[in-house]
């Protein structure tokens, strides 16, 4: 593009919000990296901070009249790369409409702007006896809008499910600055198709999220039960999780960690955890919390667990921060490239299994934690320096691969981004695929939005 | 299309699928009608049943080849004329394909045959300690492929979510004969754009449901606590279930009964409901449910019902009957125009308050039942004969503009198929109608599934 064509649209840009346009390339370097440990090829265009639903429609006129990129982020905590931005792009940050338009008991819903923290707007919630379920690990520094842009999920998932079944409504600018009101206001409603469920997770590339009504829930009566269980190894850890699931017990938290993990942690917080080959949490709310979690004990006991039940809030908050000292015991380490397939309950076992022969293989170090509540695997890949060695992405390209033989998925809650899209035809398949990029057209015939995310550039 | 060319494909579906052809017009009939009380202008072409999914690529290819439409059906329990064909069409029943084909404990999931009974299924689940959420009216004599089609409601929605949250994954025939797999058999999985999702609801416009992965649920324990609430107004009832939303109670069932539809049910079962002016029957499960239960009768009782509240087996059955008597009292009065609009729940009230405007204005009767968990509203139109008269289509539309008005839908849960197609451009605006139209070009170009359906026919 010519350069004096870029130069007239940051003008454009200028003009139309005055004092919200950003093109110091100093002031522009956040914007290329998010916590994916990847980095765009440069600088952007300029970054514009919108305040409302008209300036993120203003920006798209511009940008698609100059036939210019535009990458929307919220807080820039995603982990596939889906909101950094490079040379050439407009990066679109919705952090400052972060304003909550309704709460509404009688409804349960709340109808936000997309800038506000996931957090946040949980504790403004609570205090009207509500929450929204999606809780990604990130929530206290993630947007509502980046966690519905993203599909995110979290640890809650099994019982109160992902980030889809917490929307019902969306208002979403499409490329051409055209705003579209989909999903109903309603719990129910079967008019038409239900573009919704489809913008949910199509992480920027078909749209852009500037308002959310979300379904929210009661909070829960009484309190949690917490569990800890270590396991001599991972295999008897997953035989315990599957029990508790095939007796029918819905924990609301069930999480794993494996040996390497331990090992881990133990040199992170010099606790002695030698001859421990894997931790389970389990978490129980509601009702029947003490009753549930008292026969999960026993599960747990009966599959060879050393078993810690405990409804105290200081034990309760010394076995969730134990789970919780797994990411900065990693990133103590060294460099981390976080994966995150998901496998069917029943294959997590073998995912293991796969894992610990990779390590073996490339010779890396391949600590794994688990949402073992629904067969969510964070292999995380830990290494020295600043750029993933090729040896890594070897090990990566293997372990997708993995997922997909196991019957699994490339990405259970983090997304396709720049990361993973070279292996998207993979799981896809050449139909699929095509159908999807055809979708992504009806929406942005010209390719405006979050261009080369999720589709490979020049698909 | 000329006769030779309509023979011709007649011929190539016997040649290609011997004995599963049925082209003699009198057994044609029943493929004219569903549950809508709506018919076809005339009797199909032809109807194949399908036993594989390679039966169903060969019936699209075909029909394909010759543009010839094709109308997938079920059990022909819809409430939309969604599955009804006409001169010139495709029957293709899937009533054959009823197999399960795989039921995981661990995973949670069974794979199933779209033409399976959603009641049947359910029984077969049971022995497995599972169940299937999705709860139609019709699920004894509906199939889970159609309740997937429609994105089937229920009693239960409010607490356990429609059907799009209860399927994990489908397989999927084109126009053309190509076989899609979409979804994941994960609980969790953001690869590309959820097209599972959109295909839930889509009524047959995109493409085939062949094979349907579902998400299931533990059965719960324990047993269920109902109770039922005579009011004297229809306001105090829906004031009555407000509270109970507001408080944070999540009943699994909360229907309501307007005063009409009591008038009907007391004539055809003869019982004394004079002075009753609305009820409100409602079913607790789960561990908790016979406090729970207890704390909604309090609150029925302070919005001043007249309560019953039981955990007896007989007078459960008793009461859940008093609320089944309502379809077929309406039944004995008349020919029904089932509607099936949804509101907020906060407007209920005004709901009801137009009904009865409508009443007056029109001289029709409208006895309503409502799930009022969720705001779903089935005002019945009674009438002589078999043809909606134009009064009746005349409120009929002005329901559809208030639902809505009050930020509503036209469609909480049977669907748009024909019988709302001409209000369907209303809900969605101009531009979400046209995305929409060039998605369903996207999976069906040359409009061969079921077209007329969803879409009014040249749109």
């Amino acid at each position: 593009m010519p350069v004096d064509q870029l130069t007239d649209t940051v003008e454009a840009l200028h003009t139309a919000l005055p004092g919200r346009v950003e093109a110091d390339p100093a002031l522009l370097a956040p914007y290329t990296a998010d916590r994916s440990g990847h980095r765009s090829a440069g600088t952007p265009l300029a970054a514009v901070r919108a305040r409302s639903i008209e300036d993120v429609q203003t920006v798209c006129r511009i940008a698609s009249a100059a036939g210019i990129p535009v990458v929307t982020r919220g807080a820039g905590t995603g982990l596939a790369g889906g909101a950094i931005a490079g040379p050439g792009e407009i990066i679109l940050s919705l952090a400052e409409m972060d304003g909550i338009l309704e709460i509404s008991e009688e409804n349960r819903l709340a109808v936000v702007e997309p800038g506000i923290l996931n957090g946040r707007l949980n504790a403004i919630l609570a205090d009207y006896g509500l929450w929204w379920a999606p809780d990604p690990a990130s929530k206290d520094i993630s947007t509502v809008g980046g966690n519905i842009a993203m599909n995110a999920g979290g640890l809650l998932c099994a019982k109160y499910g992902v980030t889809r079944e917490a929307v019902l409504a969306l208002k979403v600018v499409l490329a051409d600055g055209t705003l579209l009101s989909i999903g109903h206001r309603t719990v129910k409603g079967v008019t038409g198709y239900d573009l919704c469920a489809l913008m949910i997770g199509s992480e920027g590339t078909m749209g852009i999220i500037v308002e959310a009504t979300l379904k929210l829930l009661p909070l829960t009566e009484g309190g949690t039960v917490t569990i800890g269980a270590f396991f001599d190894t991972v295999e008897e850890a997953a035989a315990a999780a599957s029990s508790v699931t095939r007796r029918g017990h819905m924990p609301a938290i069930m999480e794993l960690m494996d040996r390497r993990t331990l090992e881990c942690v133990a040199r992170y917080t010099g606790q002695d955890l030698s001859g421990r080959g894997a931790y389970l949490l389990i978490q129980c709310d509601g009702p029947a919390a003490e009753d549930t979690a008292q026969q999960i004990a026993n599960v747990a006991w009966n599959a060879g667990g050393t078993v810690e039940i405990t409804a105290d809030p200081d034990e309760t908050r010394r076995l969730l921060d134990f789970r919780r000292s797994a990411f900065p015991a990693l990133e103590a380490m060294g460099t981390m490239l976080v994966e995150d397939i998901a496998v069917p309950r029943d294959r997590m076992t073998d995912a293991f299994a796969v894992i610990r022969s990779l390590e073996e293989k490339y010779d890396v170090l391949i600590p794994t934690t688990c949402h073992a509540g629904d067969g969510n695997l964070h292999p995380t890949f830990v290494f020295e320096g600043t750029e993933v060695p090729s040896a890594i992405w070897a090990a990566a390209g293997e372990l997708f691969t993995t997922a997909l033989d196991l019957g699994g998925t490339l990405t259970g809650e983090h997304g396709i981004g720049l990361l993973k899209r070279d292996w998207l035809q993979d799981e896809l398949g050449p139909e699929q695929y095509e159908i999807q990029r055809r979708i992504k057209q009806v929406f942005d015939p010209h390719n405006i939005l979050n261009p080369g995310k999720v589709f490979p550039p020049h698909a």
